[in-house]
C-alpha cells in the first residue's frame, strides 16, 4: 500500500487521470480513450486503467503502482443497474470507488460545501448537493430533452432557418449565413439534420451567442429559450438557503448574462474541475484508510 | 395506343395505382411496395411500374397494355435535380407524366380549383395552387420541421414526461401514462427516444388527441403548439380570395377543432384522395392526346 491517491474522470470523449500524494498534491497526469460503460465497458474499463498508468508514469512511478492505489473513478451510468459494482470488481485498484460524473462534478465545483451545478456543453445536466444530498435532473440527450444544450441551440437554429426560408417565420442575419452556409438549399440543411450527432448540432451555439450579441433576433429568441429552460430546471433544485450556483461546461459563461436576476445573484467561480474532483474524493478515501490502519 | 390512363401514387410505404378509362371510370386498381426515389430508386421504379400492371389485371386486361397507355406517377422528390427525367425515361408508358406528391394531392383534393391544402400524418406539409400556380412549404421532416406532424406530437409527449419526471413540469394523467408504458423509467424513454423512426413517434399522436378531448393540461399544450404551427403555414400560403382550405392525412379531421376560426371557416372535405388526384391529372393527359392526334 502506498500512501497515493488517484482521481479518474472517465468521459465519453476520453478519461483524464490525476494522482496525488495523501495531502492532495498533484504529481502526474494522464489520458487515455473514453469511457461509455453503458455501451461498451470492455474498453472503457480499459482506457480508464490506462489513464490512471499514464498518470503514474507522469509521475516517474512504476505502472504496477497501480494496484496499490486508493482511486475513484466518476463515470456516467455509475448508478445505473449493477455497472458500478461490476466495474469497481473489474478494477487494479487496492482501494476502488466507482461514482457518478455528477458527483465529482459535484465535488470539483463546490468541494464539501452544498449547492447547484449545471453542466452546458454538448448535452446538458443539472445536479445539487443539499445537505449532503444529490439529486440530479436533465441530461436525457438532445432528442427529447437537454433543453439548453449546444446540441438543442444548434438544431433550434437550423429549424428557424427552414422555417425563415419557408417565409413562415421572418428571417435574420443568423438564418441568412446559416442557409447560405448550405448553399441556400434546404434539403441540403435537412441532409445534415438528419445524420448529425449531437456534437455536429452543437457546433452552432457559439454562432448563436454571437448573433444575439450582435442583437439578431431570431438568436436572441433561440438563447431566451434555453435561458428560460435553464432557469426553470434551476428553480426545481434550488433551496432558500441554496448557498451557490456554478455554471461549468463549454457554453456556462456565453449563459451567465441570460439567466434571471435570481440565478445570477447565486453565481459562483467552480473551485475546481471535475477531475480535481475525483482527486479530491480519491484523498478523502486515503485519509480514511489511513486512519483505519492507524 | 390504347384509350387507357393509369395514375399512380408512388408513396413512401407503397403504391397505389389505378387504371380508369377516356372518361375517368376506374376500371382496376393495384398495389406494390415503396417508391422513395431519393434512397432507392431501382426498387422504386420496379413498384411503381408492378403496380400499373396489377391495376391493368385488375381490370382484366393484359399486363403487356402498360406500354400502351398515358400515366401520371406523382412521387416525392419528383421535383428534386435530374430525378423526374430520369424516371419518366426509365418507366414503360406510352405517355408517362413524373410530378410531384403535392401536385396530385392538390388535383385530388381541390380538382381544378386553386385552394391550399395540409397533409398531417407521420409527417406534415402545406402546399397551394394560386392562379394555377404551386407553391409548398414544410415537408422538412421531423428533426428540424414537421411542425404539426405526428412525429412531432410523439416527441414532444416524452420530452414533456421526461420533464415531468424530474419535476421541472408538472406531471398530468398522460404523462404518467406514458412513463407507466416504460415502467416508469426515464432511461428507457430516452433509449425508445434514440432509435425511434418518425412513425414511432407518431404512433402516440393519437394518445395526445384523445387526452386532449378529455382536459389534460399537457396534452393541450402539445395540441395547441402544433395547431399554432398550422395556422402560420396557413396564413404563409392564404391570400385574400382563396376559396378553400382542405386538411389532408390521418390527423386531419383531429386537428379541425384546434385551428384558428378565420382558418376553420375555409375548411372544406377534399373532393377526392391523392391517388383519384393521379388518375384525374392522367385522364386530362390522355384527352389531350386524343384532341392532338384527332
Amino acid at each position: 500500500m502506498t500512501e497515493l491517491a488517484i482521481g479518474i474522470d472517465g468521459g465519453g470523449s476520453g478519461c483524464r487521470a490525476a494522482v496525488a500524494d495523501g495531502r492532495g498534491n498533484v504529481l502526474g497526469r494522464g489520458k487515455a480513450g473514453p469511457a461509455n460503460i453503458l455501451s461498451d465497458l470492455d474498453n472503457s474499463l480499459l482506457n480508464i486503467v490506462e489513464s490512471a498508468r499514464e498518470a503514474l508514469r507522469d509521475a516517474g512511478l512504476p505502472a504496477e503502482t497501480v494496484s496499490k492505489v486508493s482511486a475513484v473513478v466518476g463515470v456516467a451510468g455509475a448508478n445505473v443497474g449493477d455497472y458500478g459494482t461490476r466495474i469497481d470488481r473489474a478494477l487494479p485498484f487496492a482501494d476502488g470507488h466507482v461514482v457518478t460524473d455528477a458527483l465529482i462534478a459535484l465535488q470539483g465545483a463546490l468541494g464539501d460545501s452544498d449547492g447547484v451545478i449545471g453542466a452546458f456543453g454538448t448535452g446538458s445536466v443539472y445536479n445539487a448537493r443539499r445537505d449532503g444530498k444529490l439529486r440530479g435532473i436533465g441530461g436525457w440527450g438532445f432528442v427529447v430533452g437537454d433543453q439548453a444544450s449546444g446540441a438543442r441551440l444548434g438544431r433550434d437554429l437550423l429549424e428557424k432557418s427552414l422555417l425563415a426560408y419557408d417565409k413562415v417565420r421572418p428571417s435574420s442575419p443568423l438564418t441568412a449565413r446559416l442557409m447560405s452556409e448550405y448553399g441556400g438549399n434546404p434539403e441540403r440543411v435537412v441532409e445534415f439534420a438528419h445524420t448529425a450527432k449531437p456534437k455536429d448540432f452543437a457546433r452552432y451555439a457559439p454562432l448563436v451567442f454571437e448573433y444575439a450579441a450582435q442583437d439578431d433576433e431570431i438568436a436572441i429568441a433561440i438563447v431566451k429559450d434555453a435561458a428560460a429552460a435553464i432557469d426553470e430546471n434551476l428553480d426545481t433544485l434550488l433551496w432558500p438557503q441554496c448557498p451557490a450556483i456554478c455554471l461549468l461546461g463549454g457554453l456556462a459563461k456565453a449563459y451567465g448574462p441570460w439567466l434571471a436576476e435570481r440565478h445570477k445573484a447565486l453565481l459562483a467561480e467552480p473551485k475546481g474541475d471535475v477531475l480535481q474532483g475525483a482527486v479530491d474524493l480519491a484523498v478523502k478515501f486515503l485519509q480514511e484508510r489511513q486512519k483505519g490502519a492507524a
